[in-house]
């Protein structure tokens, strides 16, 4: 067991631009220790790494895999490699912290938390909209009472700018890449499963996603459990900037929250009254709530409580996402089902 | 032919709440008189009148179509009476105002529409919001090329409170009496038709309204004939009070509205930071939009262009909430038809 | 007496744009008449006068003086005709609408006060800005207990162009002419007389003002009876429009408002994220204030009640206005004589 | 001289809660080391600085003067004790961070400035509100000429409690303990110095505060050397919270922010809509500037460039707060001097 003083050693699979915002992150947490970073392209992140004085930059896996001293193991690798990362690092008893979608297979994502579960490891999944204050106020507004029984919740969730085509072909789709944040945020902040999803999508942004099988603009309707209605539209391109609100509209009221801007800074001229523009995207409007997500991770496992953000979380934002995409292939509602635990 | 500085002799049949309104914002506009009004329930309504200094203070409707004087009559009645008004009208000559929706049955609405036409009068169809200076801006900013492309159209619209289960019985549900609005606004600020709709909604407000076969709660979502999506979320309990929201998204920028609050007062104490309340229901916070629409239905008829809110206008709100209804039964979208002209 | 019902029967000195004003807002009130218009260049109003059906345009105030039928006069021509008109209509019965300000000479004032007074007539005088909604709200905020004790009252008022130079000649000084709405908006808000006035100001705008020996930009800070401190910025040219806000702060918390906008429609593109602009001048923003501002003089007519911005408020807005000269010139701060009845 | 990547060595004078907070700042910055802590109290301390390893705890300042590898002296113990550290630690040949004000004498000050230049050390003044983001963002509107040529600079700050009346006794009066920050920005934002100031003042918070010769409420006008007007209004206690804003106003716009709220979350319910309430005080309200100040100073430091906040700007700051004591006293404005160099 690891005391509340005691220095964890982590290991982190994926120097790409998520492992290393986690890696620069964690450098600023006390008595966290970055040891070993793979990746199978290294090379391209020796600098950076030597920089922050990251004693080993690896190739292989297994070199966290193997290595007694590493108690944690994030992994930012590519989706297609989760399934194996996590059973490794389960198996070697290391707690997980792992970056979504947990992976594209739902019987395979099972089996992965067999054997999580079997291993009794902790995991955590990243959905770092979680951890943002201004979503978690809104969650506790709506689990406090304070707007009574929720009856719709809404989300608009814009990108700043498409995915490059190469990205598209292997992400999963817009919603296993892009609206599965906005699936967890549903289940998040109504405290109640999605039952069924309902979508509308077209390709109005760019016609190459189309030809992938993709779409681009979508409206995805949700029924949860507790008979609450939700909605999500999502867009790859808001040409002003990403953006990203919620509002819970329930019995004894409503809680929002706007967009997020830069400043709030106006500027009033002969030619326009402009507030500031929103923060550009994921990684400068999310900065606090990534170094959130990995300190209540570090927390819960000193500890030993349950993470903020689990495994089955990970499974049922999935759920959500494959559902919504047979419903844009049916044009019918597609109901999602919960897991038995 | 109606000369510009001809003083306009007008009609009114009903002196409900709504005729009650217009008659009262037209004794504002110069050169307008309010001859008649009808009502089989005159005497409920005989002291406002004669304070109004109102001629005729009627029980028949015969009384406005045979008086070859009026030239305008406004169908304030309730719906079951608008396609008999209608035609008596127009066959007498008349220019006529209704008040929404046309009826409950698209065979009758059409007829009207024949009869209408034989007659060439003009018909202008109750859609207040048209008039609604922050609605028109938006409805401006997207025809304009503003936002570039239409992609997504998002209506908030929620009631302060549920209509009495009286009402609910004869409103033809709330498809037809609340979100007709909103798919009249569907139509005019994305300048294009709606070709389906899909549905999903609740009875959550009141489980009485449920019995009665309605619903309280909903979202429905829009494919245009332009490709753009659209998604209307309504329900008929906002307890903070009435909430009507825009915003229309697009290729080149994004247009909205925040609801309209009664002023830009600002309350700082030790407890909370409070804005003023929003206005309470439509008459409060369409005041200003009811005057501007028969301002401008008079100017249609004055300058004999072409009314502002057309009968076709009419016609196609009623369908998409015709469709609504068949998507809520069926839980499958339902394509919207246009009509031929 | 009038009573209740009783037709109001009112002519109108000068014609120019204020006049115009409340002749076309009276002109929407039931049971009030404009019988009489008089200006010495009343030709260049017969188009407008005749296009409203006003009975009389004549260039001879004594044709208003001397009709018995007419109950009240609207004192709206030049500010240094303002004493002689007050008194002639005052000494002829008639209940008087003064715009402000009353004259440039104390000494006048109170002489025309006396004759007021003697002749038991009503006198309200035009500080619009009280029966604008939002103020009106901010005042009642205070005067209600709502934020405690007044401790800062602070006033933001700055016009969107700077008056032509031979207005600058004429009008007083920017003190008399613009400033003397805040003076008065600082006495209604914060329910207290102000004991005393310090400026510093500077000619910013357009250097030819201060030959003229005007300034165009000031700071004046207040000293209240009850102890509250006050400040006032102005300035002659917002190039973003007129701009008018107000924040009352006290012990138990604080009220403001922000600059009326004409609408409440955003746009957000990949250049900026815009508000609409402000309205263009007093005109625009204070529309319905100048409806409210007649119809509660009316209705104190009628109801014999003291009306909602007396002959007082006029002199003392005019003494501070004289005080706030005095400390320009002197660098000092200056007292402010309260009025002995 | 300091390279880019050489360890910078840091000791700190007084570990109360200012000098606890740059500790625990420079503890997340690279290549910052904080090796001595000197309090004459310092046993309330040791727990806090233990845990953080700080290698040495002390009383003696010669300790960090008389040590050869302290580059760094953050001079955070109390005002009467500035100016000696100051010169004892520029006569060491380290570089200094103080806290405001330096000193209450402007003698003092010009000979630790003396020392300071003799000695040719870096010496930043902690005038934390110049690196928060939003203000920064307005002195760049200002500067860049997005205002065109400033007019009026309106400055609103209000703490949201009075201190308590031993730190009234000692603080040098509520001009140069907390109007100093409003000094600074004033003159950080206008880019110009202060040339005249004029107060009005009073006591209306607590009655105790005047019995000690201070005030809790004032307006503050000042006069810039380039023309523009500004004023500041102070009040020791808005229930609200801590209240921070700022407006500039020139020839071609305006600039101005907001208070900062905790999150952009609005709650709406039947009893009023709310927004979130202000941050508590600095510490929550800065945060982020003080992370930042540390980080231009460093910077500085390594890059031999000139810190971001001089001493001259603690020293301007300091007359502008005693011409502004003068100006309570005599009730007539004040002159600034500036020095010469």
């Amino acid at each position: 067991m690891i005391t509340m003083n005691k220095k964890i050693i982590v290991g982190v699979l994926g120097a790409g631009r998520i492992g290393k915002l986690h890696v620069e992150n964690m450098l600023k947490l006390p008595n966290i220790e970055v040891k070993t970073i793979a990746d199978p392209f290294i090379e391209n992140a020796e600098e950076w790494g030597k920089a922050l004085n990251i004693p080993n930059l690896v190739k292989e896996p297994k070199k966290i895999m193997n290595d007694p001293e590493i108690d944690v193991v994030f992994i930012c690798s590519p989706t297609d490699t989760h399934i194996e990362m996590i059973e490794a690092a389960a198996n070697a008893g290391k707690n997980i912290f792992c970056e979504k979608p947990i992976s594209f297979s739902d019987e395979e994502t099972l089996h992965a938390y067999e054997v999580i579960k079997k291993n009794n490891v902790k995991a955590q999944i990243g959905f770092n909209r979680r951890f943002d204050k201004n979503f978690a106020r809104v969650e506790d507004n709506v689990s406090s009472g304070k707007i009574g029984d929720l009856h719709i919740l809404r989300i608009t969730s814009r990108d700043p700018e498409p995915p490059n085509l190469d990205y598209v072909k292997s992400s999963g789709g817009m919603f296993m890449d892009m609206t599965i944040h906005d699936f967890d945020m549903a289940r998040f902040v109504s405290g109640s499963e999605v039952s069924e999803v309902s979508v509308m999508g077209n390709s109005l942004v760019n016609p190459e996603i189309s030809k992938l099988g993709d779409i681009d603009t979508a409206i995805i309707t949700l029924k949860f459990e507790n008979g609450a209605l939700g909605v999500i539209d999502n867009s790859r391109e808001a040409v002003y900037g990403y953006d990203q609100r919620i509002e819970a509209f329930g019995s004894k009221g409503a809680t929002e929250i706007e967009n997020e801007l830069d400043t709030r800074v106006k500027l009033s001229t002969g030619d326009s009254v402009s507030e500031d523009q929103p923060l550009h995207f994921f990684l400068e409007r999310y900065n606090d709530a990534y170094v959130n997500e990995v300190e209540q991770f570090f927390y819960a496992i000193r500890n030993n409580e349950e993470v903020p953000c689990t495994f089955k979380d990970g499974i049922m934002a999935q759920r959500i996402a494959q559902a919504a995409k047979e419903s844009l292939m049916s044009n019918k509602p597609v109901k999602v089902k919960n897991i038995k635990e």
